[in-house]
């Protein structure tokens, strides 16, 4: 008899800002594989006899390959009746969960996803910000800055990223926000418009850094590489 | 001595799915200031002495201006010590949080913004489905299919939003849409594009529909107006 796996969304680390459905399953769980940017404090939280498994990715760092993710995630769940696979912030975003998703299906294993934070919403929120607002930021979008090789993604749509009526969230952007920059100024992006780096949201370092468009490039210059970040540019992000 | 507004957002509508955090500030409120679509069972969650307050708008009734909620909280701000806004999903997406920031700010009253699970994260978990995938949606985007009038706002970016290779969700759609999809297969979007109509997201009676960007507006015909419902589109809404 097989088991159940749980996605569950961790929020942007401050284990606060876990749903009371991701705390009652990692109460619950048997085994839990959990990345790196949700694991501290969280961890905490678990059932104490549950066997805790690191699976992590994080920036600067060789990530494991994500079939090599996928296939410990079917073994535990074949052998455990209740697995949380921790993601952080929103497991629905950007956190490539449709790869561990079609290794479950293939393996026959159930599901379910339990919705998180994403740490766009968290950084906005510490920055005393909304994502949206009524005739000036219509319309918000979230990309990520970097692909499986860590370059920029091909095919973004620069016309969407470069609209100046928009909220923008770049997910991951450390590596690659300079030459995203360039590429929005050359599509008429203003270079004028606010940018917020946000660092290690809702962690006890948190840290906000206020830039424009044009700046910003220089100032990630001087920012820790190994910190998590995240930006938003848009005329909200003042 | 005025008090101190802590913006919290409630989620889709089931009571797990509220942070740790916005439990917590429930717990402790005085006043909340509350939604209809963030009423039911969580305010039960509340402390049992707290003041509640509706202040709700819901589709197919008149809204409440916006002043008179703004005006409202800060009155309430400046004889509690600790009121809660709760607005439902996350209140900086398509929340109007922006309007009573600034009346707070004006009336030299403190806030916070306690950040919630998007109606969109859920809507996708619960189809199954992630916002985004590698090579395939690499971009996520959020927009309102109506404006204070209750109009399709003005000045949508159409090339944006016709982009078959992101996931777009359209949040209050049901008035509209049938006027946006013309819109989108104008501009481009495949009319066999995926599309997911997800009502009463995390409700006991949630309901998902499966169809596509060209036969979606004929099933929103038949679809119940009262209901909250959420429209998601491109190659991950199958």
């Amino acid at each position: 008899m097989s088991g159940f796996v749980s996605f569950v969304g961790s929020g942007p680390g401050d284990p606060e800002l876990l749903t009371v459905k991701a705390v009652n399953r990692l109460k619950t769980a048997g085994v839990i594989l959990f990345d790196d940017l949700s694991s501290g404090p969280i961890l905490e939280l678990a059932n104490p006899a549950a066997e805790l498994i690191a699976v992590g990715k994080r920036a600067g760092r060789p990530s494991p390959k994500q079939d090599h993710v996928s296939r410990l995630l079917v073994d535990y769940a074949q052998d455990n009746t209740k697995v949380v696979r921790l993601k952080s912030g929103d497991s629905g975003i950007f956190g490539r969960l449709e790869e561990e998703i079609t290794a479950l299906r293939a393996a026959g294993i159930g599901y379910e996803i339990v919705p998180g934070v994403t740490s766009a919403s968290a950084a906005a929120a510490a920055a005393g910000i909304p994502l949206t607002r009524r005739l000036q930021a219509r319309r918000v979008q979230f990309v990520t800055g970097h692909d499986v090789a860590g370059a920029l993604p091909e095919g973004l749509n620069m016309l969407a990223l470069a609209d100046a009526q928009a909220t923008t969230v770049v997910f991951m952007p450390k590596r690659t926000f300079a030459l995203l920059a360039a590429r929005l100024l050359e599509a008429g992006l203003p270079p004028e418009t606010p940018a917020l780096l946000a660092e290690n949201v809702s962690h006890p370092d948190q840290k906000l850094t206020r830039a424009s468009i044009g700046t910003l490039a220089e100032t990630l210059a001087a920012a820790d590489p190994r910190a998590a970040g995240i930006i938003l540019y848009g005329p909200l992000a003042e």
